[in-house]
């Protein structure tokens, strides 16, 4: 099942994804970060049949959980990556946060700053958790996860290098993409046998098997909630490839007009031009 | 005037505290942040003369503001702490995250969690965002901010250390602690002349005027919201002064039964054991 969270006709709505239509799940519950909470999948799979439905093509998407609690991304988790970013290996995954407020849908403009010229793509796959829990063992973490979603944390990379910690660069609104919708767990069994793929103006930049994964889903729930509680809603997103834009030689970055796509097969292909900052 | 959260009879509260006594504006507003942003602190003042009273004494603090959207804290922002840890000269402030949900209330139990022995204090200045914005200008800065309260930003170093990124050692539940109260912006005009000191058991480990910060709080604020919005009660916890544990020779690290201090004159003092996580 795919779930989506939207603008229709000016007010936030969230609901199931069914060929060209979705679901309007809003006057049951105020967004699909709460429907998780309340009810859970298997009701929003019910309720989905008698609700209002939406042509997707009329709606303007919304990051998947616009309203999620934490947004844990994860560093260099692609050997590829921490190869092309030199960086040391570590024992353990290295997390810093996004900001919900930073999160774009599907279809939206990825922003530009003032600030800056150095905006850069990263592919990622997210999770989205969908039971609550401190010290998930790994073998049980899987069943905290209520799906999967395409993310492109995108970032502002002189800003992420101000310093040693990357959250300034990670941060900005408009920066995080993430949709169109997720899928639901029973869908994917498997998340290591996902591959991330992305575009820069139709040119591949970005391509991985999930399996590649330095630290696994399973070990970074159980890292994670070891020092964080997950609640429901929470996403961690699980880091990028190699290929990065700043790592090339020259360097690529993105510019108003380009359009950079984020594919997961299996779950979608998350597509947004790049603006300007007003 | 001084603001606390708290609960009372095991409910959440808030309120003006006056002499041995903190009035209960719940019934008004759910939260202090929901106060400051619906109403503002000349409207808690008038509120606090007809609402109950509580005694101090009975009530059990909670972390200034529980509910903060944001908690934005700044590493290496004092030279004593920046040389203490070997770190270079950075031209930007470092920023990192601490989940609202890792923070205490004053009097409450520091937790020493069960998977590290390496649990440090870290004294610090915290600002309340008393007005949104984005972009602020450093001269503007100050009009944004609702008041100022101490926090321990107390640190699992071994996990703080696992990899570049500080989080994981940032965020363990109870080892935020943040309060009594914070102190509205109208009694303390200049932030620059304040003093933060940390006791352990009595003895002195940190002591430093605030206008040691490397970017004092009016750059922090320019800084920060040109990344990240800022919203009403979202919290700048400023940096620490040297002196930590982890940089003695021997380390010291907090134990069970601890009495760990963060006094500012002017603010209060920020009182709190250390406790095994059972």
């Amino acid at each position: 099942m795919k779930l989506a969270s939207y603008q229709w006709d000016g007010t936030d709505a969230f609901g199931v994804v069914v060929g060209d239509c979705v679901s309007d799940l809003s006057a049951r519950w105020p967004t699909l970060r709460v429907a998780l909470r309340e009810a859970g999948v298997a009701a929003l799979a019910a309720a989905h049949v008698a609700a209002p439905q939406r042509p997707l093509a009329a709606v303007r998407f919304a990051p998947v959980i616009p309203d999620a609690g934490k947004i844990l991304c994860v560093g260099h988790n692609y050997e590829s990556h921490r190869v092309e970013t030199g960086r040391t290996k570590t024992g353990h995954p290295a997390i810093f946060n996004r900001y919900a407020d930073s999160q774009i849908g599907h279809a939206c403009g990825l922003v530009l700053p003032r600030v800056s010229s150095m905006l850069d793509y990263e592919g990622e796959l997210a999770v989205v958790i969908g039971k609550a829990g401190r010290a998930i063992a790994a073998a049980d973490a899987l069943q905290h996860v209520a799906g999967y979603t395409c993310f492109n944390d995108a970032s502002v990379r002189d800003w992420q290098w101000h310093t040693h910690q990357f959250l300034p660069g990670k941060n900005f609104p408009g920066t995080g993409a993430c949709g169109p919708w997720m899928v639901t767990a029973d869908e994917i069994p498997d998340p290591s046998v996902l591959h991330v793929c992305t575009r820069l103006n139709g040119q591949q930049m970005q391509s991985a098997p999930t399996a590649d994964m330095l630290f696994p889903i399973p070990t970074l729930i159980a890292y994670i909630s070891t020092f964080t509680p997950l609640s429901i809603g929470d996403l961690i997103v699980t880091g990028t490839p190699g290929g990065v834009g700043a790592k090339r030689e020259p360097p690529i970055w993105m510019k108003a007009g380009d359009v950079v796509e984020v594919e997961i097969p299996g779950i979608g292909i998350l597509v947004n031009p790049v603006v300007q900052e007003a």
